[in-house]
């Protein structure tokens, strides 16, 4: 029987010690080690588990009260915004804002379609409302490589929100800073993806006109079954009937995140990653460590004569979450080769079975979970590898 | 200052000692100990937490894979059915149900509405088809008593589906077996929310009809963030076109409940509570213990000389889930008296802050994490206060 190496089908079984192993998945992966612990410590404890805390219990409200208190102080949301814990993931809110902000089918929303997850939030949009789309696909190579300039010519002025995903999870482009619609469009409210970035930059709310801001929890603040969505009040009480009551913005955050039942131990775990953001010096801190990190791995990419390469060549724009490489101009045996030697050593997820991937690039992500010290291991495996192969 | 005991606030910080504490909360709840002891020691195993795989890892599928199949044993599932893991909890399938099975906004659907959540179930679906309602509502008290006869004479010909409660958690009206539509009804799909009785009592799948049933998880099976939701597969690719992705049962079937990231840990536990009542017996064993412990304090309730007192007379409906009780026909002082004494002893959950109250009733909620020594501490605490006060 012909059988394949478990590193070549996205494996997180290393065969390294369990000390060694470091995952690099895209989502979902591992928190910081610090949260891991208290996790761990606190379903040691005697008394109820955090699984069975009633979501109208005063335990819970407190556990509540503090995720949306703390994740408000690190990333300095204005009181004009609410916090709320949403169901459905990524996609649940890529139906939910259209339902939200488009009363009528016939309003018009704009989308800068720039990468995987983005072109998945428009296609969602289109089925309630109509959609104008700022298109960045590269016309030679069929990728996405750039992010357009927001003019006021592409920009419907009576749009009810401009999209836009700021890193791109699979093509690997972020936006270090939110763009500022031209003059003439400030009206209109600009409406935010930051599932794989938030919490690592500061985010100018008012300055950068944001009126909606989503992050599913499973990349850097927690793990799957969550979505924190920030909602400017003004924003509020505009949706379409057809809006399910389980992603209507309005009535979940008149009833304080108790519409229905919560995720209430993944909004735990929220709070536990904002604390430690804080402890370790708050969203300053973590985007320096973002930036850090990142400059590692590019740096080894970009000095290996050609040996690695990432798609996206400019600097600006290369995410600090997620760095795509390939090997070798891709080359197929040297690509699953560095797979299974890296997995031996514990370095894992580095290739998930994705359907979104993008061709031959392998991806290494880089979340509040990973340290520098992790980066600095798979830097060190990569330079040696590209050595020895060159 | 005037400060109100915790107990009359739903506090779970009870002042017994944790062993002692018991949670008859009506979900979240505590799962069966076995499975809370099998979670506490899986955090502590070396290498990534289970918070932390991938969904598209082996090692997440062969989990997911396990939670599918030990369900659709455990419940004897038939082929001809998916299980889906569905984000939304249950208010995420009441707006799920008509989008999926009402392709049209002029389809009709029939609810039979006998308590608060059929009567939610049924609010949210007008926004997407056209509803025939069934009210059983009792006209002298406003209240839920009763589950309607279903002839053929109530029920729309056209319909798409019968909608019902298996288990009307606040108002404590169960159907220990479901209905079977008349002969001339037939051909419509039966579609039962059974949130709060799932996995206590075998369902008859093809000989009731059943087209689609959903539980949330945080009852019977789990904790909050997930939903189960097993669906006929005739009933696959009829949705609207307004249906959100997220909610589509079609793609999310053929994406083998991949379609987004799904709530990996939640479905874990999920798997270990299935493996639990296989263990202790499969589901026959447990709809046993589930008879034992309701009749233990509807015998307390119906011997106390009308000291307690349970809203619903007939007992073939009474819940075996969640029995309500009023204390000397809803004394104020006496209720608070018995909430404080007994949270006091370690009887939590006897009363949430809920919206969904039902006037004076207290309710024990005694799911699969609540063993029959259990209750016999309840009952008997309930046969003592009821010789002190009467
Ligand atoms: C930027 C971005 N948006 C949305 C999603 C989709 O999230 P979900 O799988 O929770 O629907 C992802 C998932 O990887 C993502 O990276
Ligand atoms: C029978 C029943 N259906 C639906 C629900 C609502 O579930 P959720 O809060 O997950 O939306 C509940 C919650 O208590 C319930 O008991």
């Amino acid at each position: 029987m012909n059988s394949i190496h478990p590193a070549l089908i996205g494996s997180l079984s290393s065969t390294a010690s369990p000390e060694k192993v470091i995952n690099f998945s895209p989502g979902p992966t591992s928190l910081p080690e610090a949260v891991e612990k208290q996790i761990a410590a606190n379903f040691q404890k005697p008394g109820l588990t955090s699984l069975a805390l009633s979501h109208r219990s005063p335990e819970f409200i407190a556990i509540l009260e503090h995720a949306v208190n703390t994740a408000r102080k690190v990333m300095a949301i204005p009181d004009d915004y609410e916090v709320l814990f949403t169901h459905g993931g990524g996609h649940g809110q890529f139906a939910a804002l259209p339902l939200n902000l488009c009363h009528e089918p016939t309003d018009t929303a704009t989308y800068v379609v720039n990468g995987t997850w983005s072109a998945r939030g428009c296609d969602e949009a289109k089925r309630y409302c109509n959609v104008q789309t700022i298109d960045a696909q590269d016309t030679k190579t069929g990728n996405y490589l750039s992010f357009p300039e927001l003019t006021e010519e592409i920009i419907d002025k009576e749009s009810k929100y401009v999209y836009l995903c700021s890193n791109e999870t699979v093509n690997g482009i972020e936006l270090h800073r939110l763009p500022k619609l031209p003059e003439s469009r400030k009206h209109i409210p600009l409406v935010v993806d930051a599932s794989s970035d938030f919490s690592t930059k500061p985010i100018d709310w008012h300055g950068c006109g944001v009126g909606v801001l989503f992050a599913c929890a499973s990349k850097n603040i927690g793990h799957p079954g969550l979505t924190i969505t920030i909602v400017r009040k003004d924003l509020l009480g505009k949706a379409s009937p057809l809006c399910p009551g389980v992603f209507n913005y309005t009535t979940n955050s008149e009833a304080g995140n108790l519409w229905n039942t919560p995720a209430t131990f993944n909004i735990e775990v929220v709070g536990l990653v904002m604390d430690w953001i804080e402890r370790e010096g708050g969203v300053e801190a973590n985007e320096q460590r973002s930036i850090a990190k990142a400059k590692m791995l590019y740096d080894v990419i970009d000095n290996a004569n050609g040996f690695y390469a990432t798609p996206i060549n400019d600097k600006s724009l290369r995410s600090r979450m997620n760095v795509p490489f390939n090997i070798a101009g891709g080359d197929l045996a040297l690509t699953e080769q560095f797979l299974i030697e890296s997995w031996e050593q514990g370095l894992i997820g580095l290739r998930t079975l994705t359907p979104f991937g993008v061709g031959d690039y392998l991806r290494a992500s880089i979340y509040n979970g990973i340290t520098l010290k992790q980066v600095t291991t798979l830097a060190e495996f990569m330079v040696k590898f590209a050595q020895k192969h060159r």
